[in-house]
């Protein structure tokens, strides 16, 4: 009993909340122009605010009787536009119109006559949010980078920065302010449709990498984001890539402590990083729906990380937390809960009735006004950041007139075409192949198949050889990326896998037989073509001409649910593709592209080489082209761990008891779980060699106090006078030119609760020139091998540890 | 900041714990008998009885040099018996000699051997515990009956009830007090290698269950076990059949809400049932490893339950703290932790270490002297209740001279022999059967393929067709079972499935062939087998001469971490013999026995029927032929969900999301998750006609406060004036008599967590003469249907619930 007492009196008197800087400095500029603009809105005008429709709903209707009168070169239906703005002071608008990609031309026109009409009629600009993906994907021409999940095989956080501002300059050529984008999900369930769509399994990946993309997005100041950038929307507020069942929008199961040390950590680095809206998973965790989760959305982040920014919910969610969750018996129950739990915007696509319902709310006292003007002030300061109010960053022609473009340069305001120049520019194409030949992965070389002897012959086959839908994946062009091929031939400018090899390899040595293709209507299904029916003979023949066999194999573009699957085997149709290209004897190169781990352990040992190329984007091609002829060379390494067999799923960071050696005595209790490939695999073409890790531990010079924190740097613990540095000299004993990421996992030997077997807690990627030595040093901050404990609590546990680099191993002890 | 400060008050003020009656009524002479014993005991007497050797300690060792002293017929080590109880006074021993099931006479000499040197030595007599699953499962000729798995596809809970009986029985036969039965593990992971050791997923089902064996092992007065009883053992407490790898002793991820609500609910029933000791899952939740978790050992457990059992760790767990799991730095710190948490007595099966130190961390002040005395008296108080303070119920010879016999009846003490003249008797026989028959489930039958004709021809074929060891799985004889087919073979009474079907139907009128084979040393490796090597011609003609074929698939036997697998699929070698079956045209009935749902999506569609029988025991054969001839009727229901695919697992009281109609507008989010057999699923060979569903609600007539409850029965909110009465017509349409389960399942609406689909909250079986009609009325309480809230309180809200029999549906409101 007294233990109990005592712990509860201890909970009401630790628990004090820590002091948090601010995560994005006020700028009293901005805080002036939100006051200003909120005392003028009456209750209708704010809750118009807090909604976010679906560009359906101002589309022009072409079936529509008579012939209404249109806007925006007949994209718009002038009627909605005004009905949504004067009648329903509409804040936000979303999405790409009719599923399909626009030219920065088209988008520009919507845009600006949007914002035109929302500021005549509300006095606040709309803004306009869309899902740029791994790039400008929804405009027509933009130019594609790797899918996050190849970025987090990088190991290069200059990437995802690099890749942000390229989005953020093609995006802002269209007028669009605002993206749906990164996304810091941890990808723990290989089965999750959208594993594809993060940085991987790891935290401090995901991390580091989505802080980097924000940055890049978002540019230096996060209160004026300027003319080229966006603001980034971080996404999916929570363990939304840890469902039991891997459905997508499904139910997790993740305690508040797994939360905090784990899911939590990537977006409290974003936000910390500036980010500045979030979107809210649309699942529930243990009965609680995300959406009306008031400690998570309000306590954990709005007050815990006193973060100013903007929450939105995902598509249609509140209206699940009532029809599909249960937990409220009406829309309008549903609204007060989402709206008093933290919810800013709600993203109610195709109705309007959230303004209604919301004022009956408030006056009804079921929602407070203070709870409103928050959302409000919240919505207002991100259209202020990201220039909404200043109608020169945006009011202006797409084109000018030739004369007017010829004087452009004297006149600041000029056209969207002229600021924008390098909009799909070769410049771009160029960093971005480079960029693709960083996120993929060399998982196998035998007898040095790669990289392909000059002059080889090659046969090519496989479902993914030739196809841009598949080295885009989903989100491209189109909501499940099934439109690629169309508009990458019409585009004309790009290559598949298929077209960079014959480019590189010379059409007369390339012979491709598809072998298997992908049915047009389910993703998930394909059917085996006939033999034969290429020019240059059968399959047998070709292959019998050839030196080497590059089998692509993997998955179709798919996200959210249409993604979802029951079995995670590779394609039946494609492993036996495999088997029967096994029996001719000739060396066989297997690319895997693929948004999740499709098990191949039947087919694996089949062939010499296997390399992971994830979902690279349209530069895909010349990248593995590049790598293959060996001009490049591979530096990615796996971002999660890549399961072989079906009832063994598994992370890296698991508890010491998923291995275990054969006990002593009458029972055998070993446990050992097998993987395909583990997070952190992958080689080059280089040896490179590890020596003389090292570790410097800093000195305790004092106690810190328990507090309610949401970063490890508030754990409590013991005080050190600096960081932990390790060091290692990494050494390129090959010929060849190497990135090498260096990456330094930590496992705590003995702690109050369970310690996960390792933890990855710093990288960087060094690039070595042949026979080149560097000695790199790693910072760690003590704090970061905290963890939290069943109190909610980071704390630092003195003792043990054990660093690890490569095959070096180091023993430390923190005082 | 308000709802924060209040939420913490509230917790101060209303976690006061609520008064729970003892589970256990309180023996005065038992207390006063334990308050006797402890007094005399010094510190190193009550350590030792807290520690419990496996059999391996004391026994004797065939090679040891010299001729070394042996008791009980050449089992036991005089020297190692001596050793242990005289210098370590060890309380308990475990485990079956040389993995083998003994004879009662060997086992009665064992056991009166070590509990005379015991008593001897320390003053107390030695408490032996055995793991007889599924019947007297260790003891040669013991009676065994199907798996748990099994007894829970009955429904019927007079049958486990009658099977802890026989048991209780069979064991003190063997004069064994303790037995570690039964399971209640929820069944949540089909990969886990032990899910057919519970009854099932289900949190009622299990609860219920679980009581019956129980109260059936250790009859009416807990106090006063008797000699024709003995003390049950909980297991795993818990959350053991969650793991998320579904590996055996891997990590769960289990809320303490969830642990609430779901978990722990069958072991609080079974506490309240008078359940005298339990047993701890070795793994760990969360980081916490469960032999370390003070607060579900002390405070739910024994506080919360105020039950004053005792509690026992698994197999080496203390070791598994430190040396697995790393949260203690040595077995000394692992042993403080673990006994401060709650653990009564340590299976620390090959090292008397304990002892030393738990008396170094007495002496040091780190384990108080008060948690000694309380484990001590806990152990003291079960030896009391088994009768082991009472030598006239063990101390005795296992068979008396043929005079003595003759004259049994007038002397009380007589032998062992003469008190358990029912030992492996055919009426228990004939019970096991009859208790087979209604552990077994019809989940198929196409144009009436079953009942199969009389004179019918049947070819039978499949690995399971022929095996005592597959019918019986693990703990039976040995710990893998794999020593069954030797064993039940030499006692020559048993017929396997083949055997009984030929029994049945006619030799003559049976054809077999194995055509796949287990894998002798590997159970989870089968191969093919030649064709035509059978007696009777070829497969093909022994086919073509058929009129059915029975195809037996499944497992071979397994437990604990031997029995982990990769891969749920049935094996590729069954898959196929079926698929090969299936080219003959004749008409195929597929049996299922196997420990855990193996996937057969890929065959299902070939069979005409399909019948699983799980794990029936050593009677199984019989209970199948009478079932396949029509003799019996089907009236096993499934006891958990049947996945169809590997990448679709889940439980019937999932969430509503996890099944979601297509979305209008843009995006289509549906999510439905297709399963091959759902729980509750099952037919019989009579047409049951289910009508009029009808309810009556009671009256609130108060409200009651919120308590820290850890039974519904505690629930806060209203308070009614008594029971919800469910009451339906059920009709037998049919000619032929059947047991039909009427099971009861309620939907909550709407909750403010999220509700589970549906959950069972009744259930019972009922026997209906061919066109015969009852009417059935379950009871449910209105705190049935309550729920843990966030804050570990049991909450009862009001509205609207729906409630389903069948194909019946009504709708209530609580008010």
């Amino acid at each position: 009993m007294n233990c109990k007492l005592l712990s509860i009196a201890l909970l009401c008197v630790i628990f004090a909340p820590a002091a948090h800087s601010q995560c994005i400095p006020r700028d009293e500029k901005v805080e002036a122009q939100v006051e200003a603009l909120l005392a003028k809105m009456s209750l209708r005008d704010k809750v118009g605010q807090m909604c976010e429709l679906t560009y359906d709903k101002v589309a022009q209707n072409p079936v529509a009787p008579g012939a209404p009168k249109t806007l925006a070169g007949g994209m718009l239906s002038a009627d909605a536009v005004n009905e949504v703005f004067s009648q329903y002071r509409v804040g936000s608008i979303l999405n790409v119109p009719f599923d399909i990609a626009q030219t920065p031309e088209v988008w520009a026109d919507i845009i600006r006559t949007l914002n035109l009409a929302s500021l005549e009629q509300c006095g606040v600009t709309q803004l306009y949010g869309v899902d740029q993906i791994h790039g400008a994907s929804y405009t027509w021409g933009g130019t594609l980078f790797p899918q996050e999940v190849g970025q987090g095989a990088s190991f290069n956080a200059a990437i995802p920065r690099r890749i942000g501002e390229i989005t953020a300059y093609e995006t802002r050529a269209c007028l669009i302010p605002w993206v749906y984008s990164p996304v810091m999900d941890l990808a723990r369930s290989p089965l999750w449709p959208r594993m594809w769509e993060s940085f991987g399994e790891d935290v401090l990946l995901n991390g580091i990498m989505a802080s980097e993309l924000t940055r890049g997005l978002q540019g230096k100041n996060p209160n004026s984001v300027g003319m080229y950038n966006v603001a980034a929307c971080l996404k999916h507020y929570m363990a939304y890539g840890a469902a039991v069942s891997g459905k997508d929008r499904t139910p997790s199961s993740v305690t508040y402590r797994d939360m905090m040390e784990k899911y939590f950590q990537p977006f409290r680095m974003c936000c910390e990083a500036g980010a500045l809206s979030l979107m809210v998973n649309s699942s529930n965790n243990n009965g609680v729906p995300f959406h009306a989760n008031r400690r998570l959305l309000t306590e954990w982040l709005k007050e815990g990380l006193d973060w100013d920014g903007m929450i939105v919910t995902d598509w249609a969610d509140i209206d699940n937390i009532w029809n599909r969750d249960h937990v409220a018996a009406s829309k309008k129950d549903a609204i007060a809960l989402a709206i008093n739990a933290g919810i800013d915007m709600t993203m109610d696509p195709f109705s309007t009735d959230f303004c209604g319902l919301l004022i009956e709310l408030v006056n009804e006292g079921r929602v407070p006004m203070s709870r409103i003007d928050d959302a409000v002030r919240r919505i207002l300061r991100l259209k202020i950041r990201v220039g909404l109010m200043d109608k020169e960053t945006w009011d202006m022609p797409y084109r000018s007139s030739s004369k007017a473009k010829k004087n452009r340069k004297s006149s600041f305001k000029g056209d969207v075409e002229g600021l924008y120049p390098d909009f799909a520019s070769d410049k771009f194409a160029r960093e971005a192949t480079q960029m693709a030949e960083e996120c993929m992965v060399l998982l196998k070389n035998e007898q040095q198949v790669l990289p392909l002897k000059k002059g080889a012959k090659l046969f090519v086959c496989g479902p993914n050889a030739n196809s841009f839908r598949t080295m885009n994946g989903g989100w491209t062009y189109a909501w499940q990326g099934n439109k690629t091929d169309d508009v990458a031939a019409k585009i004309g400018k790009y290559r598949t896998f298929l077209g960079a090899l014959e480019q590189k390899f010379g059409k007369e040595n390339v012979a491709f037989s598809e072998m298997v293709r992908y049915d047009e209507r389910n993703f998930n299904l394909d059917h085996k073509t006939q033999d034969g029916s290429q020019a240059g003979g059968t399959v047998a023949e070709q292959i019998a001409a050839a030196d080497v066999i590059v089998a692509f194999v993997g998955e179709n573009s798919y996200t959210e649910t249409v993604g979802n699957i029951d079995d995670l085997s590779l394609s039946h149709n494609q492993q036996d593709m495999v088997k029967s290209l096994a029996s001719y004897g000739k060396p066989i190169v297997l690319v895997l592209n693929e948004g999740r781990p499709r098990i191949v352990s039947g087919i694996e040992p089949l062939a010499k080489a296997v390399v992971h190329t994830f979902l690279p984007g349209n530069y895909g091609g010349d990248a593995l082209a590049n790598l293959l002829s060996g001009e490049a060379n591979f530096s990615g390494r796996m971002p999660y761990t890549y399961p072989k067999y079906h009832g063994s799923f598994i992370t890296y960071d698991c508890k010491p008891c998923e291995y275990v050696e054969t006990m002593a005595g009458a029972y055998n209790y070993d446990a050992n779980t097998t993987v395909q490939w583990t997070f952190g695999s992958g080689i080059s073409y280089s040896e490179v060699k590890f020596a003389n890790l090292r570790v410097e531990t800093p000195k305790a010079v004092g106690k810190t106090k328990p507090v309610k924190g949401f970063t490890p740097k508030s754990a409590a613990g013991t005080k050190y006078d600096g960081d932990l540095l390790f060091t290692v000299d990494v050494t390129n004993q090959s010929d060849r030119k190497v990135k090498e990421p260096v990456l330094l996992f930590v496992s705590d030997l003995v702690a109050s609760l369970t310690p996960d077997i390792k933890r990855l807690r710093s990288f960087t990627k060094v690039e070595l020139e042949a026979h080149e030595t560097k000695t790199v040093t790693l910072h760690v901050r003590p704090s970061d091998l905290a963890f939290v404990n069943e109190d909610l609590q980071w704390i630092l546990e003195p003792g043990k540890f054990r660093a690890a680099v490569g095959n070096q191993r180091v023993e430390f002890t923190l005082e």
